[in-house]
């Protein structure tokens, strides 16, 4: 047994980890940010969107995190957040972020409600409409907390969930905006969700190509009737080049490059190598120990699912070959080991296989750098579903 | 717009409804229990147990609840609790339980530090144990804060993750453990869990009837050596008339009948029925709203991978067979809608696929009875995963 001062060490009543502890202290299961990636992940594509001359709005629904979204400010110089929920856009207002998207559709009329209240907090506050409907009542609520909400058309440009999908239904709708009391018409939202995910990058482009067009006609349309767009916003980490480099979009909203994920990275860039072997660095860890090994070839960990979403397949353990993530249960991970190479308690960094609603179980972030815990940063708006 | 007092109502920044609150009121998505179908199942399964003649220690790891756990007292006449890890153990010790068994291996020399310290809280404190190795560290740990830790053998009767296979290798780490100071050993865990799943009762059986024999074996192997088992526990929702038939197991280890989800009700009982028409009533349900209707047949409702965990399956819309969810990403649920029937702010109820995962992304049970809500209890132990 390791020399620990238990009497002192009160680690893992309400934390995993103290700063200033080795990374070989912190309890298990938790989430591990090694914190040299992440801001070389930030920087990098904070670099591109300068030099693409678009903004980055950074899609917040990914870590949750205040921290990591001032970071993001501060290194990767981000005009604001993207969230997809109310609770969550209160989180960033709270923490100090100043122009706030919920990039969804806001209905019920509580959450309008609070929606109306965000910008007392000081945030730009800006939603998502794809029905007529709901333009009377998010005017309402602006007029009556004397506040502004600025809206953007969403355009369903084929992830086949919320938005229009004609320049004719977007005007319909920017008009009764323009004209709406506490409302301003900012733009359009048009992220196409649908294809981030497939691996070759030839057809990643040409299903932007459908999105560009047809974003690029509802920009024309609107302007044909009076109508500018302060916002042409979408963009994903499969796609960003794209919508940076199509003069159409002017804000991107990547989330996932900053912390990568099993899935995501499995994606191949235009060379046909994997993005997470050069284009983007893994940065987000699940750690787990080892806590039986009765059987020779396999070990079992302490990640199961209450540690991640398994949603888009197994983690995969980092750095490893000769060891494999086979089998999720709810508190428990089988890993194959053939060799019986691992012994209890050792600890293995599980790259998720999908990190947003793998962060969204986890109360904390611990930021590691050369081997020690550095920061804790807590999950800000872990839970805020609704 | 319904009528609604929005000065007053702050509900939706640190809870998703109020007591007395209407149904229709509550903020979406969130996790509602129907308190009725709830203790019905509760007293339904304790009656059971006390009819055979066996104890019943309720599954915390599925709920991850005090209250629930503490209605499973009232009302079911539990023993105490079981859970996954101890972080799970102190909240329930620390919310009342006076019986805390952590049914998995307790291997980081700070988790069985903390796991020594649990009788400080008044809780009778057990562990399993499937390595010779580990009964030092337990004994050590016990020794220096003055507790006693109650150990049971693991056994692997077909689950394949932790746990030993024959009667030898148990009595080998049951002697040991009777030797050493500060434990006590108390009996045998032996949780088939890879068999609680399968849809035909027979083959379920089938499995269970090679689990008796195993775990008969070790109990008889025991006794030979002048020990015996206090505790002969394993059973769960798919398997629990076995175990509790057996003569052998004399506690019950059951979690999702209070609950019930997707998965575990289409498992059918001994005349073929489905289990969740007629053995156990759905009690756990995601509320969820539709927020976007732009397609004319499908309906996008607002729970997502953040509000519910997919590993085994999609949530089903309780009693409607008019509408579907058919595809779940991280905010959002696509629900076929043929024939248009839904309108933008309709709610359902989703029962999940797998309640132990989804539980754990929640922090509140909305307890509903009679179309108003009744009670909020936190889900205490909810992230409790290290």
């Amino acid at each position: 047994m390791r020399d620990i001062d238990f009497a002192a060490l009160e680690v893992g009543y309400d934390v995993p980890a103290i700063p200033g502890m080795d990374e070989a202290d912190i309890q298990t299961p938790c989430l591990v940010l090694d914190l040299d990636a992440l801001e070389r992940n930030i920087t990098k594509m904070g670099d591109f969107a300068k030099k693409m001359g678009v903004r980055h709005r950074v899609h917040g629904k990914m870590h949750k995190s205040v921290d990591v979204a001032l970071l993001q400010e501060r290194l990767g110089g981000s005009c604001g957040v993207c969230c997809q929920k109310v609770s969550e856009a209160e989180v960033f207002a709270r923490g100090g972020i100043k122009d706030v998207l919920v990039s969804n559709q806001v209905r019920d009329p509580v959450k309008i409600d609070r929606l109306a209240r965000l910008p007392k907090l000081g945030a730009r506050t800006i939603c998502c409409v794809d029905d007529l409907a709901n333009v009377a009542d998010l005017s309402e609520a602006a007029v009556r907390h004397g506040t502004q909400i600025e809206c953007l058309v969403e355009i369903d440009c084929g992830a086949g969930r919320c938005g229009v999908t004609t320049t004719e239904a977007v005007i319909e709708i920017a008009r009764p905006i323009d004209a709406a009391d506490g409302l301003k018409f900012a733009g359009l939202q048009a992220y196409q969700g649908a294809m981030q995910h497939l691996d070759n990058y030839d057809d990643r482009k040409s299903k932007i190509e459908i999105a560009v067009a047809q974003v690029r006609d509802a920009v024309d349309g609107l302007k044909a009737v009076g109508l500018e767009c302060d916002i042409v916003g979408g963009g994903g980490t499969g796609s960003y080049y794209f919508e940076g480099a199509s003069g159409v979009y002017n804000e991107l909203q990547c989330g996932s490059y900053a912390f990568m994920d099993a899935d995501y990275g499995r994606i191949l860039d235009k060379d046909g190598k994997r993005i997470d072997q050069g284009e983007w660095e893994n940065a987000l860890f699940i750690l787990t120990s080892v806590m039986s090994h009765a059987k020779a070839d396999k070990a079992i960990v302490d990640a199961g699912l209450k540690a991640q979403s398994v949603d888009s397949g197994l983690p995969v353990i980092f750095g490893r070959t000769d060891v494999a993530y086979v089998k999720c249960s709810d508190e428990h991970g089988v890993v194959a080991d053939p060799d019986g190479v691992l012994k209890v308690n050792d600890k293995l960094r599980l790259v998720p296989g999908h990190c947003d609603p793998t962060c969204n179980v986890h109360d904390w972030y611990i930021g590691v750098r050369g081997g020690k815990v550095e920061t804790l940063w807590p999950v800000s708006a872990r839970g805020k579903a609704y």
